[in-house]
């Protein structure tokens, strides 16, 4: 069994217990195992209606998931797909049922009217209130009279829920019960059928196709048709369950039938409200995986024409963590860009010192590509001399327009350049180095102390430290050395540099990558561009 | 693209307009599509401090589905498994960040780490306080020093958000965010890898076989081994957290990476309470979809040491539905069984009269039995007769410990016989039928009302109306007829059985499978057994 269980014949018994023991408290079972597997508020007090559902397994998180205030009262859980025994129905009811009674919301298969309604006549003849609805929201099947219960079962049990919460008598739940089943329709559409445990995958949808109108049990859909794309399978649906709907508001329900992926959920949100339906439907529910079956890659769409109460109803919160409650659908809400986003050109200053400066150090890399690309190619793929040299022949087209006079504006404005021109993480991290140093300036730091401080935040983004076998190697010593002379640091850098040449097990960067014999013996190219950079600037 | 999308380079766009449209107003986006995807809070002041993540997409909910009160201000979205750029990431920082200034929370990868971080610079730049915390939390890898982050991110959302929102300032939220990614351990397991659009799935785990330590964009895990089902399954994932964690008590975040089904879930929630984690964790968040790996087969478990602080902050309400909130975890809580599933016999009494009409019934249908099976055998599968005789020679054997005297409970009384001796539906039906003509004559009816009170269940819980082909289109008529006779009944019970003759449409009920021309010119054997026993019965 490749699927996450330990057999066939615990399987129910021991997911009811995981999501027993997950309730924080909130539900409990009744000790009927394994014959009997109910699920039932722990905060019952049968002065209330109480609300029982249930069926076969295998539609989680229908309908134990559902189980808290105001909604269910109790739920009777079979083997997957297989329809609980008529004790368990009946222990289900006299659990939970006191003197306001009982309603049993039950999904049109024949297993379940009988065994639900049998149930319902033994509760009764112990004087039990008990009434019966059968949900039949499934608009597939036109020719066939009793339509299958589908994922509209959900509004019934919202709404009842809401109601037998607020105290209403059986009566009156019955009655909101049944006018909701009058109103829901539901159609579903699948590109799979369902991994059934211990059976093999049916292998009865072609690449390609998808099937429309099938039921939550892997039972064959009304017909094969061809799948092209979300937008085209919501038409599909949309024309389905547009003859069944009237001019009224709507709420849908966006139901995932097991294994479609949140993105494709939300891609069809989007198609509905673009569909012909998108502006009966007011409020949505979902999406999200109410009604499911099991690992099925569908979806199924519900509607139900509401009045004020039953919106009312529908948004009354609810224990039950399943329930993703009722919103508003309606246009995408959009914000502005924010202003910034283009930065705004610092004013271009003149100061011959720094743009020598700068200058020279761009001339430094660009002489040194050459070497470097060969060392890179040793260990990486060969272009961080070219990379390096392209970023400094950039800089050296931007001197007119940078801010020279304004240490602060300068910092940022070369990170910006930089940011610009130079791909790739390498142009991230020196971006972010001289920005880092911008701020720093800006907050009275030294040109040392904004380089140290733009340093510190390479380390903290990138995550290499010293050791690590990157340009931080020489870049760091440098910065140590600088306050006692460009020479000193020259000398630091160059130390640093060469000792990467051992580094064999970096921790960061693109080397973490490549086997420790191929490092071995060789300078990383990006400490030796900073030592060679830093004895450059050495030589006076 | 065998997946409900309409093509990659919308699928993430649509599925952000999806997900703002279904959010009733609680989100909006940016107005920067195709390039900038952020969503933010439409109901966002700036006074607090704004928490801001992101990263690629196919991790849904994660992250925009977690934007909302007590969690994210904004989620940037790259596309799928691709970082947002810097622009992006920028555009969502600067929407939502004010005077209290922002945090950024990254996942632990190089993309994200670079293009937040730089981002991170460019919003300084504007004088903004911002500051970036990087979670690491994944333990797969023991040798790789740069940790992945995975779904124990989101305890830093949850604990930050809950921080946030209560008006903290950035460095009480950054440190809090610190603490928690300093406790955090996650690790993988999944029985498939994921199906990236556009991209054919990579078949690299055998059937049998399950992947630990993977990570949440399809990456190969840490290793291969023998899937041998969930309790296995959760023993290596405990035996790989067990050594990261302490004696504190924690909390559990059990993650669906995907398409695994509600049922493996909650097994496996069991799993980790039995597990030799179990007596460690005190609380559950989840079992959910919360970090996904678009529709990964496996799952993933959190956990974070905490302190009164953080469960409190863990358990604050918030907006996001997505957000399964907190749980205590702890012992399955089990209710007795109600008193009543083992029926009171009834006390026998005597009644000459009723005795030998039950009797002279019983024998009606066994001396039917050939007959209904002949009829039976063109139709179905030939066993009418038999299971009406089972039943009639069970009822008759019966006869010394009914309650012959009391009409009510001798009503009930043959409905429990009925349901323990005869198979199927119609046992069902039959047992439905008596016991609510029991109720029916408990609360005053005569006999032909309670019969009739009977029949009108039967209605309702099977489903079936006159003309439908079943024994109703016999047992109607004899009922309505009773008041003139038994030989009325029995002629209007002949001519109804005779009319199923001619009902060719089914529409409830085994025949309803049976084609038409099989059914025309033959009763229905049900409607010929009710017609032959009234049509005994009015012989005298």
């Amino acid at each position: 069994m490749q699927q996450f269980m330990n057999g066939k014949d615990t399987l129910v018994t021991e997911a009811v217990d995981g999501l027993v023991r997950a309730s924080g408290g909130a539900l409990a079972r009744l000790d009927g195992y394994p014959h009997i597997k109910v699920v039932v508020r722990t905060d019952w007090d049968r002065g209330k209606v109480a609300l029982v559902s249930g069926g076969g397994s295998g539609h989680e998180p229908a309908h134990a998931g559902f189980v808290g205030q105001g909604m269910l009262t109790a739920a009777v859980c079979g083997e997957v797909f297989a329809s609980p025994s008529v004790d368990a129905v009946l222990a289900g009811i006299l659990a939970v049922t006191g003197k306001a009674g009982c309603l049993l919301i039950v999904k049109n298969y024949t297993g379940d009217r009988l065994n639900f309604g049998l149930a319902a006549e033994r509760a009764r003849a112990f004087g039990l209130k008990v009434s019966m609805v059968i949900v039949d929201d499934d608009v597939a099947l036109p020719d066939l009279p009793q339509a299958r219960g589908v994922a509209g079962t959900l509004f019934v049990h919202k709404i009842a829920g809401a109601l037998a919460e607020a105290g209403a008598d059986l009566d009156a739940v019955t009655a909101a019960a049944q006018a909701v089943i009058q109103g829901a329709v539901s159609i579903g559409m699948s590109l799979d059928t369902c991994t059934v445990p211990g059976n093999p995958r049916e292998d009865r949808i072609a690449a390609g196709k998808a099937e429309l109108g099938l039921g939550i049990h892997g039972e064959a859909g009304v017909e094969q048709v061809d799948f092209a794309g979300a937008r085209n399978a919501m038409a599909m649906v949309a024309e389905r369950l547009a003859p069944h709907i009237g001019k009224a508001d709507h709420v849908a329900l966006l139901n995932n039938l097991g294994s479609t992926t949140p993105l494709e959920m939300s891609i069809l949100a989007e198609e509905l409200a673009r569909s012909p339906l998108g502006g009966r439907i007011r409020w949505i529910i979902g999406p999200g995986a109410l009604m499911t079956s099991l690992d099925m890659h569908g979806f199924s769409v519900s509607l139900l024409p509401v009045t004020g109460e039953q919106v009312q109803a529908l948004a009354a919160p609810v224990a039950p963590p399943a329930w993703p409650g009722l919103a508003g659908f309606g246009e995408v809400a959009l914000r502005p860009l924010p202003d910034g986003l283009t930065p705004i050109q610092p004013e271009p200053s003149a100061h011959p010192q720094r743009r020598a400066l700068i200058a020279r150090c761009c001339a430094a890399l660009i002489a040194a590509e050459a070497d470097l690309n060969t060392l890179d190619a040793k260990t990486g793929d060969g272009d961080t001399g070219s990379t390096l040299a392209t970023a400094a022949r950039a800089l050296t087209g931007a001197l007119d327009r940078l801010p020279l006079a304004d240490p602060t504006q300068l910092y940022r404005a070369v990170g910006m350049e930089l940011s610009q021109t130079m791909g790739g993480s390498s142009g991230v991290l020196l971006a972010i180095f001289f920005a880092a140093a911008g701020d720093a300036s800006a907050s009275g730091k030294n040109w040392i102390g904004a380089l140290t401080a733009g340093l510190a935040r390479v380390m903290q983004v990138g995550g290499a430290s010293p050791g690590d076998r990157t340009m931080i190697d020489a870049l760091s010593p440098a910065l140590a050395a600088l306050p006692q002379g460009v020479g000193a640091a020259a000398t630091a850098a160059r130390a640093g540099a060469n000792a990467t040449a051992a580094m064999t097990r970096a921790k960061a960067g693109r080397a973490s990558y490549i086997s420790a014999d191929r490092l071995a013996g060789f300078n990383d190219p990006g400490a030796e561009g900073v030592a060679r950079l830093f004895e450059d600037l050495a030589r006076g």
